[in-house]
């Protein structure tokens, strides 16, 4: 049995995984030394100070690649060695074990990596917080009430924050490629879950305590017991090296193993020292009955995917039935994690913006790939990963062209993604691609490709990139009768045998009266085999059993007519393949947050955000110099024409320094700040422009201003461009 | 008792109410007549063809006044009645009762008022919903497996739709506002809800089929029995009599009440037959748990407001602690509705835009109500319902002037809201602002106005615009013990005495540990009279039990110490009032859907949307005027530039005549088209660009054609601009 949907957005993460495959920590570790710290209550208080060795091109340094050698070739010996057990297609539980062995391998050769990066940035993930909270970009949801982890309220500077990266999501994906949005339903039935194998197989395995109902996710508790026992110095040699063993091996246990490991170490709650359930499978949807019967089962969506392919009718019709097209969606999804943890990067209520492209099977070339193909990405291949090798750089048309992605429209979106992510503020050298290796992906998927930032939580897949193939209309169809299929016209037209059953009409509706409907549609889509089996029965026994969801219809004689006869065919009917670019919009936000978040050269407690002016929370502030009466109306009259202009702006006219106000709003990512002085009583009035991340300022004309700042926070014109044309204006920011 | 949280948007449609208040259905009249049809399987298929008198200014017309002058005094002596039996100090009962029979009243004199308006428009709702589905604008959600009620999909057009009436909004109001605008969970915890309210009173009763389950809204049963037997021929006079008094009543019948007449009645399921159980409080909000232990119970939100409440001291914060300040938030909220229908008008899964605006509940006055003033708005007050007048047309200013309209923020939104209807599409005769009777109203609300268009479901709520006054603060505050307030500037300094609780610091931490934290903080909220009796209870038991949440602490002689002095105070605590402008998106679109599906004169089977280009779902069509390959450049260069100035749009190149095509553009809305044809080959370069509503056409250079269109489609130009400046292109559209 293969892994379900492994291609979508994050179901890397929590997705079954436990049973098929590794887990996603290894790229979940945390860099972080923890302080602990005590306050005068004695009340135990962590404290994080987390220097991050970023990695910039590891590749350059022979002296370090020398120190990597060993651990790369101990990578690749574990690589060929899964490579074998597959060619001599060995057990599937040796292939699994010996891939938890290569993951284990590849996170210890990933983390020396890490470790030896020549260029260092320290990054301090706690100040970084204490500035999105205290500015309230984001915060913990219901705080007031003792909040919910996993749950997060995005304040106003987060929140114009998202805004503003989904208005460049669909400027940049739906209306560039006229991709047909839509805006589905967030409670979901049952049966539609159950068809995507939500419902089965959509769970992480979970035990409880049998006293106090704690509950725990069995992966982190025996893997914290293990390492714990590990450490004891009482324990024996042999005792580590099999825990050390299990550790390895237990991404890719089952429920019963995981049991035994349970029973075999006696394990108890941590908390409390009580008995522990027996393993659970604990399904991450979250319920509810819609309607007040209590019949009807539903649940929030885990995805919003599965919007857009039960609607694949009604889309293939407004496309006017023409393939390929691709529908987008932006909304929030839902997933009753265990345990969330690490900030936006796993939480119980997120949004995603998915785009499906539905194209034919055979032919998944790109009209535009062209446009694209000398882009060059960071690719971290899954050859590479068994290798032992690092990721490469390589331009989109050539790794197409050998067959290293899998085909020119999976390419285009990597590229297409790139491009996005770079726009909004990911740190080029902080992105790469990791492709799925082939135990990680569904057994439907093609190929699956994922977009990583790092970050000091390590490598985060912030965008799936992959082709799912025709599984997901495939499923919709079963489970409906529904066929979610396209037309294709034929190279030249086609002579077939046709083999129908035609109902008797008036017979029909006297016996299955409102059902007619239903018995006829059921008829049309029974294959040939069915139809000779419908034939024969009825000759032999003189009726036929036709079953259409719980009912059962009885055919006989007189109801219908077998036809036969051969007909000219001009199209042919295809499930379409989807190529599935998701993207999680609170990764790709904390991700951005990471990697603008600065620290002035000359003062480590003035820190900042340079959020490219597109996507900054807000475009201007416009500060007058002091409380004097006399700049209010200037200050008005700008704002008003910074509104008229669309330019979203903040006026500053508390007291303070004005270089304490441009620290404020330098924190809150404000690219371009305006200060009204004496100058700007004379004629002609004028006013100071100046850049967030330069500290660079000039004095324009307020005529132009509003003009010149909207286009600046909208990329119509660079900074470079104002400094050549207007005078440069020269003032020390004081500090208070 | 009162009704809660009234003013909220939609919170008067199924909230509660039945107890309390008339039922929203005054308002949800259709004024269809259903023709039954049946198919060729003799299935019943309802097929409506609504013809709607719109009311357009009744008042003019003397006759029909005339007409109406008996039901207007009809509905007065009722208004009278009531007032007297509430200046009497009448029991509650009677009221209501009174208040049932001037809704009834009002009713009638309502239809006959819109049956008498003399501007006939004829709409006709199948058609429009016929071309809403089919080029999908909206549909049921999930239809391939049979579909839920009150849930619906946006399709691609409806998508766009409703982005861009998001984004004026946004640009509307909290751009131009500068609101601070969040964006919170939509799983909330139950004492969140516990605390507004909703856990105990967001409820509708129901009734069930004993055997089926099939679930009722006892209402809507009751008043179809009842009608059922009135209209039989064998029911005496007496038996219709007191059947019509029930009606009449039923708005203001409880749960015991309806009971009665369900026995009294001996009524039965309608479908089956079967008895049906006692009336049952069915909760609307949907219920899960989060988390899995199954112990923390959560609802999804049934409206966005609490969680800008939950967050008020965090905003407030953000805005450096000043008032007034308004939050803004756009999210989805779920009311699992007994049974949902009227399409978009009533459903289980919307998207609200909620602005609540904080304030001095002293002080309402507005800093740019002098911008809005000289607004005229329909104002149909609380006292004109109860006297039997119609709505009367008046000046914002004049209204607050005048009392009519509680207070300047109050009047400032409500004409901000209409000015943004308007600007989206709604048609000013087909709106106006319905004030609630005091007997809608909760008590705490101040004053509260409704925003109502007119459809043919009737006068429909779409914006409620409420004052609120420190409710929902209030609340919060007393459930979490965190002082949800405001400090406010003191005109002069005031010396007040102070009795505080000193916690003796080592001794705490001693004693309550990790608790220490929490009992400091609950000591410091204690008000006066609680720190005397504390003091007091020291003193004579030597210990004092200190309650915070579940938990008891006690608290002895060493452990505090009571300290008496003066202060001078220069600012006072306030909590303040909330404001709040609640827009329901679907509803809106609705209204804006009704209020522009148009029929050409010459065709009434050419159907087409009106909607102004700020909203339109897309702004341009480009159309080569046949397959000719010369055509292609042009088509994909003008493409390509359209998108690089933000215009979104469509090319049609499937074959068809130019007029069909513009056929089908006009169906899905789009203002403006550009066709390639034989004179684009010449140079310069150029095309024709044709107007939707007017079809008037000018041909323009292809250079200066994406400007245009971009101009044109954000209000920057007007069509008549265009037609001044280029060549008019005369050309009958062909049609096929």
């Amino acid at each position: 049995m293969k892994v379900y949907l492994f291609g979508s957005y994050l179901s890397s993460l929590s997705y079954i995984a436990s049973k098929y495959i590794p887990r996603f920590i290894n790229s979940h570790r945390t860099f972080s030394c923890t302080s602990v710290l005590y306050d005068k209550w004695g009340t135990k208080k962590k404290h994080r100070n987390i220097p991050l060795n970023i990695y910039l091109d590891t590749m350059a340094d022979p002296k370090i690649e020398e120190i990597l050698a060993p651990l790369r070739s101990h990578v690749k010996e574990q690589g060929d060695f899964v490579r074998k057990l597959k060619d001599d297609g060995a057990p599937d539980l040796d292939v699994k074990q010996a891939v938890a062995e290569l993951k284990h391998r590849k996170r210890i050769l990933e983390e020396k990596e890490l470790s030896l990066a020549p260029n260092l940035i320290t990054f301090d993930r706690a100040k970084m917080e204490d500035l999105l909270k205290r500015r309230f970009f984001y915060d913990q949801s219901f705080a007031i009430y003792g909040g919910i982890t996993g749950q997060f309220d995005f304040g106003p500077m987060g929140c114009a924050f998202k805004a503003n990266l989904l208005h460049n999501w669909r400027q940049f994906f739906v209306l560039e490629e006229q991709m047909l949005e839509v805006d589905c339903s967030i409670l979901t039935p049952e049966p539609v879950l159950k068809a995507s194998g939500h419902v089965e197989r959509f769970a992480d395995l979970m035990t409880k305590d049998v006293t106090t109902g704690e509950c725990f996710r069995l992966d982190h508790l025996i893997k914290a017991h293990l390492e714990k026992l590990s450490a004891d110095k009482k324990t024996t040699n042999d005792v580590k090296a099999e825990c050390q063993d299990i550790i390895i091996k237990l991404d890719g246990m089952n429920k019963d193993e995981m049991h035994s490991v349970m029973k075999k170490f006696n394990m108890k709650s941590p908390l409390t020292g009580n008995d522990l359930t027996e393993p659970i499978e604990f399904n991450l949807m979250f319920a509810t009955q819609i309607g007040p019967s209590g019949l009807i089962k539903g649940f929030l969506r885990p995805e919003t995917a599965q919007g857009i392919f039960v609607n694949f009718k009604r889309l293939l019709e407004f496309n006017q039935g023409r393939l390929p097209f691709a529908a987008a969606q932006i909304g929030n999804s839902f997933r009753n994690e265990i345990s969330p943890r690490s900030g936006l990067i796993r939480v119980r209520e997120f949004t995603m913006a998915e785009i499906e492209h539905f194209c034919d099977p055979k032919d998944k070339r790109h009209s535009k790939f062209d446009n694209v193909k000398d882009i060059e990405l960071l690719l971290y291949s899954a050859c590479n990963q068994m290798d032992g090798k690092p990721a490469e750089k390589r331009t989109i048309g050539e790794a197409v062209a050998k067959g290293l992605v899998a085909n020119e429209t999976l390419g285009y979106f990597m590229a297409r993604i790139q491009q996005f992510l770079i726009r909004c503020g990911v740190d080029p050298p902080r992105l790469r691609f990791r492709q799925h290796m082939s135990n990680e992906m569904a057994h439907y998927a093609q190929d699956c490709w994922d977009a990583e930032c790092l970050t000091s939580y390590g490598w985060v897949e912030c965008v799936g990139c992959a082709d799912r193939s025709a599984y997901d209309l495939t499923q919709h169809t079963k489970a409906t009768g529904i066929r979610l299929a396209a037309e294709k016209k034929l190279s030249e037209p086609k002579i077939v045998d046709v083999l129908e059953v035609v109902p008797n009409k008036s017979v029909f509706g006297k016996t299955f009266r409102k059902d007619a409907a239903l018995v006829t549609e059921k008829l049309t889509v029974l294959d040939k085999t069915e139809i000779a089996n419908l034939e024969n029965e009825i000759k032999t026994h003189g009726s036929y059993n036709l079953h259409a969801g719980d009912q059962k219809f009885v055919l006989t004689n007189e109801m219908v007519t077998i036809k036969r006869y051969q007909k000219t065919e001009y199209v042919e009917e295809i499930i379409p393949s989807v190529i599935e670019p998701s993207f999680g919009i609170g990764r790709i936000m904390y991700a951005i947050f990471e990697h603008n978040f600065k620290v002035r050269d000359n003062d480590d407690q003035r820190t900042y955000l340079s959020l490219p002016s597109n996507v900054a929370p807000l475009k201007c502030s416009v500060l007058p110099l002091s409380s004097n009466a006399e700049f209010q109306p200037f200050v008005k009259k700008l704002s008003a024409e910074l509104t008229k202009v669309d330019v979203s702006h903040k006026v500053d006219d508390s007291s303070g320094s004005i270089g304490r106000r441009y620290a404020r709003t330098d924190e809150i990512a404000i690219p371009y700040g305006v200060t009204i002085d004496f100058d700007t009583l004379k004629e002609p009035h004028s006013a100071t422009l100046r850049e967030r991340d330069t500290m660079e300022q000039v004095r324009i004309p307020l005529t132009e201003l509003p003009n010149i700042v909207h286009d600046l926070s909208f990329n119509k014109i660079l900074w470079s461009d104002v400094l050549q044309k207007y005078p440069k204006f020269e003032q020390q920011e004081t500090k208070t």
